[in-house]
C-alpha cells in the first residue's frame, strides 16, 4: 500500500498541479523544493504578486480566469523588464470547502496560461483559508546579464511610449459594481464586453519583451494606473514626463464612456489593471520599436517626453490635468 | 514635490520592508522586479511556504514571530537540501485596518531572522484583505550544480538520523487549545513554555546544511509529521524504513506528557511543524555527520535504517504501531 498516506492536499495536487509542472526542475512537485539551473551569462528577474477574493476580483469570476490573472499580472513585470519567461511558484489558499471541479478549472486556466507564455509551474503550496481565495504567485525570467530594463534609467529627450490601450480595465470594474453604467455610457454590447474582459483578463505584453530589452532606456507595466506609475518611473529616473492627453489611445469603448461622461477620463488616466507597458526611449529608437511591434501585432503609441525636473505633467487643452486621486492603491 | 503620488502603500514599504532588501538585486524595492546573477557552477533551489492565521498560527501570536515563522519554514526545506539561503520574495495580506505597530513588530522580527540566516528580502507584494493575515514567501537558496539532496535517492542499508526532537510542536499547538493540559500532563513551568515555544516559531537546522550536502543520501524536512513525512521519502526513494520508536529523541517535556497520557506517542509522531530534519546516509558517514552536527551544537539521533520493501514502519516493544491519523495535512 505505497499510497496508503498520501493525504487529500497530495491528491489534488498529484491530479490537477502536476500536470502543469513539466520543468524538469520542478521534480514532479514530489520534492521539497525545486531546482533551477540557470542559464549561463543571464541574469535572473525575481516578482511576486497575487490576487485575493473581492479584492483584485469577484469572489464570482470564473475558477480559469483567476489562476490566468495571478499568473498573466506577474508576467506583464517580467515583460516590462525585458526579460523571457522561466517559470512559478503558485501559492494557493482555498476556502474551506472548496470543491474539485473549482480546483480542476482553476488548474486548467493556470495551465493553458503556462504553456501558451512558455512558463512552466515549479513547485508550490496549498492551503484551506477561512478567507477568501488568496493565490501569490513568484515569478521568474530571464535576460542577459547586466541588462534588466529599469524603471531609473529614463533619459531627459527620450520619447514616451505605452502599448495597447490605457482605462480598459477600470472601467470595466466600475462596470462590474454597477449594472446601468452600459446604458449610461451608451455603449455597444460589444464595449461593454470589451471593457469587462479587459479586467477579467489581463494580456501581457510578453511578444513585445525582446523589444523592450533591445530598444528601451526605462519600462515599467502599467499595473496601478498610468498617472500613477508614470510619477514613479519619473522618481526613479530624477527626471519629469510631459504627457499629451490627447495621444494616450483609449479603445473604442473608453472613448464612448468618456463621452458620455468626461470625468472618466480621470479613472482611465489613474485606474490600475492596465498590465500594459510604459517605456522610454531615444527618438532614434522608435522606428524600430515600432517594426517590432507592428511585427508582433502590439498596438504602441508614443504620448510625451521626459523632459528634466519633477513629477508627469498630464497636458489637455493646453493645461496640466490635476487629478483628485492620481495613484490607485489597494491600500 | 517628488513624493506627492506616494501611497500608504509605497510608504509603508519604504519605512518598515526596504532596511531588509539589503541584497543589491533587490534594487531598494523601487523597480517591478529583482534581479539575482546567480553564483556560477551553483544551482538554485526554490521553495514557498506560508502562513494564515487561524490555519498555521494563533491571530493573537505576536507579530514579531509571525514573518519569522513563515521564512523559518522555508528556511529548514532549504536546509533540507543541503542549500545555502541566498534571498526571499515576501507576499503579505493584512486584514483591513491593520495598524502600523503591527507591520513595524513584524517586519523587524522578519529583519532579524533575515540577517540571522544571511537571506535578504529581494522584492515584495503587500495588500490588505477582507480574510486573515496571510504571509506567503518564496525563498531560494544555491547548492553546487547537480548536488541538491533529494527525497529519492535513500538505499537499502542506510541509517536513518533525525535533528533534534520530534513531537514537540504537536503537543504546544494542543496547550495553546486548552489551558488544563500542563496540570494534567504534569509538565513545570519550563516544559510548558517549552512545548510552546516550538509551536510559535520553528528552529530550522541551516547550520547543518552543509553537513546534510556533504553526507546524506537523501533528506526533507519533517513539517507534516514524522511518520507522514517519512512515508513520502520511502515512496520517493521505493524503498521501506523500520524505525525504533524507543530512540525517536523527545525532549524532557514531551517525554514526561507522553508518560502522563500514553496515546500522545501518535500525537509526537504524526503532528506537524516539527521543522527538523530526516536523512538517510550510508552508515560509514554517521561518525563524520555526527561530529559536524557536534560542532554546530544540534542533538542527531539515529533511529532506523532503510530496507527493502514499501512503508515506513514504527517498532514499539517488538510491535508495528498502526496510526489512526498517520499524515498531518492542512485540508
Amino acid at each position: 500500500m505505497p499510497n496508503s498516506t498520501e493525504s487529500a492536499e497530495e491528491r489534488l495536487i498529484a491530479r490537477y498541479l502536476r500536470p502543469l509542472a513539466t520543468h524538469p526542475g520542478a521534480l514532479g512537485l514530489v520534492d521539497d523544493a525545486a531546482e533551477l539551473t540557470p542559464p549561463p551569462g543571464c541574469d535572473l528577474e525575481l516578482k511576486t504578486d497575487g490576487v485575493i477574493a473581492g479584492v483584485h476580483f469577484f469572489p464570482n469570476d470564473p475558477a480559469e480566469d483567476i489562476g490566468r490573472k495571478a499568473l498573466r499580472m506577474n508576467l506583464s513585470d517580467l515583460a516590462a523588464k525585458g526579460a523571457k519567461p522561466l517559470g512559478f511558484l503558485l501559492s494557493l489558499a482555498m476556502p474551506t470547502g472548496t470543491d474539485e471541479a473549482w480546483v480542476a478549472a482553476f488548474a486548467s486556466g493556470l495551465g493553458e496560461d503556462a504553456q501558451h507564455y512558455g512558463c512552466p509551474l515549479l513547485g508550490g503550496d496549498t492551503d484551506h483559508t477561512p478567507g477568501p481565495t488568496t493565490v501569490s504567485i513568484a515569478a521568474f525570467g530571464t535576460v542577459p546579464h547586466g541588462r534588466m530594463v529599469r524603471r531609473s534609467t529614463a533619459k531627459v529627450g527620450d520619447c514616451i511610449i505605452v502599448t495597447g490601450t490605457i482605462g480598459d480595465a477600470a472601467l470595466g470594474v466600475k462596470m462590474r459594481g454597477d449594472a446601468s453604467l452600459p446604458a449610461r455610457w451608451r455603449l455597444t454590447p460589444a464595449m461593454a464586453a470589451h471593457l469587462e474582459q479587459r479586467y477579467l483578463l489581463p494580456q501581457p505584453r510578453n511578444a513585445l519583451a525582446e523589444a523592450v530589452l533591445q530598444h528601451a532606456a526605462a519600462a515599467m507595466d502599467i499595473s496601478d494606473g498610468l498617472v500613477g506609475d508614470l510619477a514613479k518611473l519619473c522618481r526613479a529616473s530624477a527626471v519629469a514626463a510631459e504627457i499629451d492627453v490627447a495621444r494616450v489611445p483609449l479603445s473604442e469603448a473608453a472613448r464612448a464612456a468618456v463621452a458620455a461622461e468626461p470625468a472618466l477620463l480621470e479613472t482611465a488616466m489613474t485606474g490600475g489593471d492596465d498590465y500594459e507597458i510604459v517605456l522610454t526611449l531615444g527618438p532614434e529608437k522608435v522606428a524600430a520599436f515600432r517594426a517590432a511591434a507592428d511585427a508582433a501585432g502590439i498596438l504602441v503609441t508614443e504620448i510625451g517626453r521626459v523632459v528634466k525636473g519633477e513629477g508627469a505633467r498630464f497636458l489637455h487643452n493646453g493645461k496640466a490635468l490635476a487629478f483628485t486621486r492620481p495613484a490607485y492603491s489597494h491600500f
